[in-house]
């Protein structure tokens, strides 16, 4: 790997630091909901990038996730014909986003890359749901970037030269670290650095991710954290 | 004290949480400068507000404070009759405001306070520098907002408002703490609730402040964040 190394580590945050289904399909567990967890989790999910997109494309003003999740919810609950909740339940409910589970090398992993790089997250998500979940699950962010500070969700470019520009560094000296590989290859088209994190089972334990392959185009590929801050020589 | 406890406590940073003199005027020092290191500190920040002063009328467009105190310097070294340093030696300079040390208090009362309450950071300073003065002073935040999140710099009402609204809270469980009794009077007349901190040094050992006596419309009087912590039960 002759490139030089980036100064600031860009995380994505869901599925990639946190494990939204798992903590979802357990909150529904612990809740007692009448549906099978796992399909509620997923259902919720599969509403993200069409609400984002509603945004991305003007059709919503800028609307932070918060209230997409909750926009989600309500057709979620709906789909699944539970209409027992109170208000205070459901806004609890969808705070469930705040306090996502990490999985078991984020925190031990961070820490060791933050040793040597500035960490930061890089998350469509809103700014107070990024700082109580770094607040309950200890991740030690240096910085936490939002789509909120930029009024932009990713893909969108701003969001990725957004990090370059806070830190009035080049888009090469960011790299994006992320599960994804869509969220990656947006961020490498623009000079980007990228690192793909394989989490097999970011659509819980019965639907193990089979995209979890190498890629040419993509400068690191590490099993967790624990591995690219081995990589990386933390 | 019968009002409600706040949720959220917003902290200017530049005198209430990092000693902005003392740090600088060590700096002049070290590097062997031939003035007067306490002339030279004052002088850097009396440009502080000017230079603010012209990006809130619309003089300047946006610009962060990296480069207002970059700015100022240039002018600060004329006026100081110094014309050694290269560029990279004033850009290091300029850098000390990310390297600002904390006051002896500040690490340890912001670490009980955010036991009991989301600490943020709501301060002039942009991004990068308040995520270098964190990691370098070990400052522990739950969020880092800043005048360069909002496009607005304080006292303008969006700064304030912009943590309420960052938080989905009222102003009133908001509270501004601060050495600054101008920067309180902005918040209080906002709605926030608002706690003065004495820093009688912030100017410097020899120029020690006068004005730290006690004001009936601010709700918390403190002198040191520890006092705080006390009073609030952290």
């Amino acid at each position: 790997m002759s490139k030089m190394l980036p100064k600031v580590l860009a995380f994505d945050v869901f599925g990639t630091v946190v494990d939204w289904h798992g903590s979802i399909a357990n909150e529904v567990t612990r809740l007692g909901l009448p549906v099978d967890s796992n399909a509620f989790a997923t259902a919720w999910r599969d509403g993200y990038k069409p609400a984002m997109a509603r945004v991305r494309s003007g059709e919503l003003g800028w609307t932070k996730i918060d209230d997409l999740h909750r926009l989600i919810l309500d057709e979620v609950l709906d789909k699944f014909k539970i209409d027992s909740m109170s208000e205070a339940q459901k806004q609890d409910l969808n705070f469930i986003w705040h306090r996502l589970q990490p999985w078991a090398d984020s925190v031990q992993g961070l820490t060791r890359l933050k040793q040597k790089f500035t960490i930061v997250t890089l998350s469509n998500g809103n700014l107070s749901l990024l700082a109580n979940m770094a607040k309950s699950a200890g991740l030690p962010w240096d910085l936490i970037l939002s789509a909120e500070v930029f009024h932009h969700y990713k893909p969108d470019p701003e969001t990725y030269l957004g990090v370059a520009a806070t830190f009035d560094v080049m888009p090469q000296e960011v790299m994006l670290v992320a599960a994804h590989k869509d969220d990656l290859q947006s961020a490498h088209q623009l000079g980007l650095q990228t690192a793909f994190i394989e989490r097999p089972k970011e659509f819980g334990p019965t639907h193990l991710r089979n995209d979890l392959y190498k890629e040419e185009w993509i400068d690191y590929h590490s099993s967790d954290f624990n591995a690219l801050a081995d990589i990386l020589a933390c």
